[in-house]
């Protein structure tokens, strides 16, 4: 009898929203043994957390890792400080190029570095994170040119990247939009109830709904419509 | 009577040993208004955080922020993991090229993912880490492409970045040995004494001592000793 090859580990970040479900989906349907990373970074909405536990558990992650920062030390974002969240901002002639407040500074690199450190204590080469280049509220650290800047880091960075082993960050999400991903997590099996994304979550703790009108609820809204599907979680 | 234009802002990471308080000094130096920035990340000795602190007041930062953050969550390393520190390594046929076991994953990466976070706050561009190319005990993250890869991803990563100010890494020590850092040091008026550089400290919390034996003991008493001045710590 032949034991099979072990299944090359990935680590995967995950918010608890649509896209990095989708993600996580991803890197387990390219046989990656999932490792799921999310972060207590002080956000307002801590059912984003709840979320991401039941997404990686539903996907079959082999473990998932809440780590928890402190970005409040530094403010600075609607998402962590008291600024208000803006509302119905999204195709009402607001300039989608402008970066909104709910902009966290440096978020998705430190994220990343997170991940990074994990993957080479794991010995994984692989990074999965579902950022988007298309309906993607104007973060920069969304960019492909951010990923790919991260990735010639992360070869200088490590132990592994010295020692020759390329580290890959995958951005299966980058060129697709929000309907194409409500279909790409459809083909894949995503449980969307699952998933939970608002900036402004309303309601109490034990019933927390979207707000409906933040930037993530309007692109998700219009991810479901344009593909022709109901949203379980506004639905 | 005219105002002075006030001094901009520098994110200096600052650990307790001598190399960061000599880069804090390089920054007051240089005319930067010096915010500090320490890290608990599950370090063995903690007395390392009581020298930052003592660092960073001595030498006139504005602020001083110590972010807790998990990296025993992932271990890998014999500074956060119950892993032995290697004695009397260097010097003696070791491999100084040899990335040591006292290497933490992706540590510098995410130091400067949360002063790049902290300076964007701030309204800061420059950052200032204490890495050296030299006597570095051979990690990865403290070489001079590392640091121009990072100052790459600031850039790409960051509202500011993208609205095309630039971020600076500044790195005052990268090409001087630990003598050349003492000297520096003395001729700026850093006191020595209130620094701790040591992998493995040694007796009660209240009379800690510097092991003598480990790579950042030997690499500090080489650098005395050249400078021809005793060390205030171990002297």
């Amino acid at each position: 009898m032949s034991v099979p090859a072990p299944r090359p580990k990935a680590v995967v970040l995950v918010s608890g929203g649509m896209d990095s479900a989708v993600t996580l989906a991803e890197a387990v349907a390219a046989g990656f043994d999932a490792f799921a990373l999310s972060f207590d970074y002080g956000q307002r909405h801590r059912i984003e957390l709840e979320a991401a536990a039941r997404v990686a558990a539903s996907l079959g992650a082999r473990r998932h890792v809440t780590l928890r920062i402190d970005l409040r030390a530094f403010g600075g974002s609607a998402l962590t400080a008291d600024i208000a969240v803006p509302k119905d901002r999204l195709g009402h002639g607001v300039a989608e190029t402008e970066i909104p407040v709910t902009y966290v500074p440096a978020r998705n690199t430190i994220f990343l570095s997170f991940a990074l450190a994990w993957a080479e204590t794991l010995g994984a080469h692989d990074l999965f994170i579902g950022v988007n280049a298309i309906d993607y509220s104007g973060y920069p650290d969304c960019r492909p040119d951010f990923v790919s800047a991260f990735e010639r880091l992360a070869n200088l960075a490590t132990r592994e990247g010295v020692e020759g082993r390329r580290f890959t960050v995958h951005t299966p999400l980058l060129r697709l939009g929000k309907a194409d991903i409500v279909r790409r997590g459809g083909e894949l099996g995503v449980d969307f109830g699952l998933t939970f994304t608002c900036y402004d979550p309303q309601g109490p703790s034990a019933a927390t709904r979207p707000c409906g009108h933040c930037d993530a609820c309007t692109l998700r809204a219009e991810g479901f419509r344009e593909a022709g599907r109901p949203d379980p979680v506004s639905g």
